[in-house]
């Protein structure tokens, strides 16, 4: 619940530490100023809020106008939004405040791009286990932002059998029937499977979902036709924006992208210093 | 000193939460297990030591077999590692140890890329401060891992006069005068310049180094003559690995790329369970 | 995952504090004892890891030989472990160790006569969300040690649509549609339902549980019989060692009991030192 | 000082953990509404407080209208009090501030019980430090509000030389000095005497309370004779509801119960919406 | 009882920070070396063991010959101990671990020269309150080993009624009534009293020990003949080694002093490296 | 960042602990009061906004009237400050903000008299890092607020080369060397030099800075000498107020001083309560 303020608070002691020596150096205290934030190019935004929480922590005095929401769309050169402050703390606040949004927004355009492509078909776009240590929430807040659907948080709130499980267990049925006596009523039971003869084991076992786990596309259409609606099915591994609408076109319910999250590039978005009033 | 332990503590609460459903419920506890960590693309390793120690938190007896240390490079589909632990811990600490790895190995990988570019040129490539929040100190040491050279590490332990600084303070004599005035007698300073007429003041106010911020080539070169070995030349700004050959061939001293952190892609890391002990 | 460790230190700051005034004025340093722990009544045993963690902490030296271990019957008079350690940090850990031990031994203990009183009977006792603040796992755990069923863990791993949310949102069918519109795949959900005609229009919802909130055990049969095995049921509410028999006899699936973790009544053990090495 | 801001935020997180994943898809952000707090038992009202500031961390505009205040009576069926806020936010507080509410005024009510039992008696009822690891200051409070008198917090406040101490150390008399030669002169001391031998002991060591641990009432009242108001005489061990009054009869000035924490069942509060604005 | 470790970990945090600088770009790592501890002044030892677990902290492979222990007094330009580990750690630790031990040893040397003073009087000397703020335990520890008496830890182990409570209660009866029918049964009282007419009404009220503020040495004589005995005697206020030996002749029981802990100066202890080892 | 903050909580923490138990019994809740700082002495003040900060984390609504800033010279006798606020926490404030403001006022104080002895030669007083673990920053502050100037903060943001790098990388020039070939662009160079020798040989090695080791003032003369302006002189070593002109005649450029931090002893300023409102 409270680790987006202990991430806010580890990345101001990370840049600030002991000072900002340049500005404590060369700025006199008592400045104001007014910032511009620009998108350098188009993009989905993602991340207003901590990008002003911030400044709240340097200064709980700041004031924000702010132009679009999280999920907009916006040009390139287009103002996000407009700070004003304490010169002192646009400066002290400005690269990590950055540095949180251009990653978030980066995740949700990324995103847009994958849902785009897609789009015509009945599939959804989902995210994964695989994010940057520290941003599991944060990461996943900006799939869904840029139109993705979360899979789980984490270990503690799916059930997912994977290949490793089912070596160490010694196969499928045997991994699932132990599954369902142990969890909760409330869970769901998800299988990965590698090939069609595990398809029809994860099937007879009764589970709620199949994943296909690095299928090819040829493998995937066949296993649609053998699942027959009898389970919800994920396609997932290697999947980019080359080869997503041949996946969409195979007939499975969910694809999952790790890139989301762990490939997406920063978006360049910069801040500009445009009024000082001594 | 001890944050990257806490990063760690912070990515396993936040994966593990509660419990790891699937194993526990699927797994029984005692049985041992041994796994090969397998490079799945051709990369430059970085974090092989952060990637035990999330094992180590979960199980103290856990023993690794290392057959390639940090800054090695490593073919496509070679073993990097072997890790011997009860099986249910590997399958608790393989998504959090393989994102702090893949993530880093990415920066190492593409910082590589950029250092092989200019190779045979008198530059260095550095990083910014552009990194994810929580993980500057973490990312730095993957970029030195793949060659290039760390920058400041945050705000208080470099002087770097930038645009938005001179336009509170009025202009590059002043601030440089200011900060002069101000700063510890062990640090240098370095001014940001958009033109020549500002490399000409900074040089004029004695900086030790110029910051070519945002200038095309054919400006640099002349940036470069101006300067005259007078100070220190650092290129900034939509550098990319197209591009920094022909900013290398200006003659400037240092070369930062924000990219090699803030859009590094995660490097293709597996981990296979290839034997167990009842 | 770590909030074990956490809460022992916790308990430890609250009761040493600065320091064991009397322990450290009255023993010498450096003397060795024996302690025993015993069962002071019959109980099931619930904690003796937590409660030996405690002594580690202060000591890491200590030796323990468990005679028993979490889940077994321990007759009252009986020895349930051995210590040995410097008598200084036998007395400074005895009455924490001994509150996290009494506490959890009684949860299971008291779980345990409920789960005897519905032996023959096809049906689950639960436990709620009605624990401890700061204590949930542990509660949980013991719950699980006396032979009871977690339920959800908190509001993170289940869906539990309850008569606030039937209300806030208008009615139980348009809560189910959001729920499954907005819920990741790997969950299924519950539906709280206070009378017959709810009991009709989650079952119509398609939801796959429907808790019997409150009702008397007719009407639970009337809803056992209208559901007919297409949901499972869960009874809950004002349920007790007392009135158990009838609300299994109904023919529920679940029954689940706050009283398990925020009414049993703390286990009697004690430490006795029986032996002291100069 | 701040452990109690602590623990509410540990009990938040371990309950809401990454979201409330019914509410955030059932209830649409921005709906206000009032609920009421219903005892539904006879009851002491303790931790109104604490209960509000629950609803206060997760909601810094939440109203509330109470009608009592701790330590007041509560007649079943009467709301305690009112609250106002985002529906949310009520849902997702409204399980954690009521375990805490419960908890603690169950305990301040049975410690009412056991005030009420000895009323006309020249005798006070104490605390232990039998208590929850976590909540000792918190259990502590709410005896106080029932009526109960708080023995030391900790280790750290007073000085009870008990059976174990003197064991390790080789008789009363001998512990005694040692504590008197070692202690800040701002402490009494307390011995636990298990019969009228160590009583006799304890007298002329010169003790300020002599503690009567787990004597029968006869024996009590042979012991109150001996001290003959020497010392101020404390009884404890196996003291409940049945017999405080033949203990109380004994004339003995102080009477300690770990009941009062560690056996006291919560009390049966809720909260009900009544009223919704879109 | 865990304030410590953390009062370590902010030292070496807050001296390290991201990197030794100096020595990693300086010293290879791998090179191990011995270092020497020399007093360079006559001085009462005390903090070794925190000296050490700096290191410890840095690598658990550290090794240490200790040649003399807390009390014991040493000779200016002897060797207080050896310290053999990687020359990287040394030279990282050397400054955050002399911290520690030099003021530590500086309270205790200080404190011993008071004892020194008022041998053969049958007084002893307290530490006050007056401590720095995150060093109480540390530095009451270290009046110990220099000889003196430990006051009060806090506000929270020692009932002390000074002019300020006493002008906004009303007079020392009064607050000695309320103290008393108040505080747990644990506890004396002590009163400062500025004058013989409250030194009486002290000592009517009852209370075990008078602490006698800022008086000069006749009006203590007199205070003292006032008491006779029937309560503990404190001096307080602008003692110093100066005045010491006339307030010890007036017969008072306990003289306590802030400057023990609040105005110590450091004593001057170095590390030297007396051998490499490549 | 945020250290301080945790300060003042840690110093909170071990005074009031569980709680101030002479207040809560004696004092009445509700009681408002209002207080004066006095100033006993002459002092330089440093620290009014911690002193100010420790009652704002105990009261919120505490009003203050500053009568001096940080940095002013004040008389013996003189109010520094008035405070309004519930009794209560006036009392619960006093010892914590008290010890604040003493510690850091003797720091600045004791700093000032340094500065007073130096006015008219060109050279600047410096600390060093022998602050007191846990203060670095505090106490730096307190430095700089007394007219001193700041060496660096730490290991982090200065390259010091001093004796014990030398004897373990093999002589000045070899260090010199690694140095620049292995930190930042951003740092200039010292090197601790404790003969003519040394200074020679860090002279050849191009440094910034060359600190001169606990050398006599004719052996400093004879440097400055043979620096001749090349490099920024640095006076390390034993300087205190009786021999710092003769140093400063050397013609020296800096002058450190570990007293400063180390061995000043606190001011002596007290609160008064002056007026009580039921």
């Amino acid at each position: 619940m409270f680790e987006i303020d202990r991430l806010i608070r580890l990345a101001l002691d990370e840049d600030i530490g002991t000072s900002d020596l340049t500005t404590s150096s060369v700025i006199d205290p008592g400045i104001k100023g007014n910032a511009q934030i620009i998108a350098k190019e188009d993009l989905i935004l993602a991340g207003i809020d901590i990008f002003c929480s911030v400044f709240t922590f340097l200064n709980s005095e700041v004031k924000f106008n702010k132009f679009f929401k999280d999920g907009d769309f916006i040009n390139s050169n287009s103002a996000v939004a407009e700070i004003s402050c304490d010169v002192v703390d646009l400066l002290r606040g400005e690269r990590v405040a950055l540095n949180f949004l251009q990653r978030l927004s980066g995740i949700a355009s990324l995103t847009r791009k994958y849902i785009d492509r897609v789009k015509g078909y009945n599939v959804k776009v989902l995210d994964t286990r695989k994010t940057t240590p520290g941003w599991r929430s944060l990461e996943k807040y900006a799939v869904k932002v840029g139109g993705g659907i979360n899979h789980r948080s984490g270990l503690f709130d799916g059930i997912l059998i994977k290949d490793n499980h089912i070596k160490a267990c010694g196969g499928i049925r045997r991994a699932v029937e132990k599954a369902r006596a142990n969890i909760p009523h409330t869970f769901k039971i998800e299988v990965e499977a590698k090939d069609i003869d595990e398809v029809r084991e994860a099937l007879e076992s009764g589970v709620e979902t199949i994943m296909l786990d690095n299928m090819d596309t040829e493998e995937m259409e066949k296993a649609v036709r053998v699942i027959n609606k009898r389970a919800v099915v994920e396609a997932s591994g290697g999947i980019n924006l080359d080869n997503i609408v041949d996946v969409a076109k195979t007939g499975v319910d969910l694809i999952s992208v790790g890139a989301l999250t762990h490939s997406a590039r920063a978006c360049d978005i910069s801040m500009n210093i445009v009024g000082i009033k001594g």
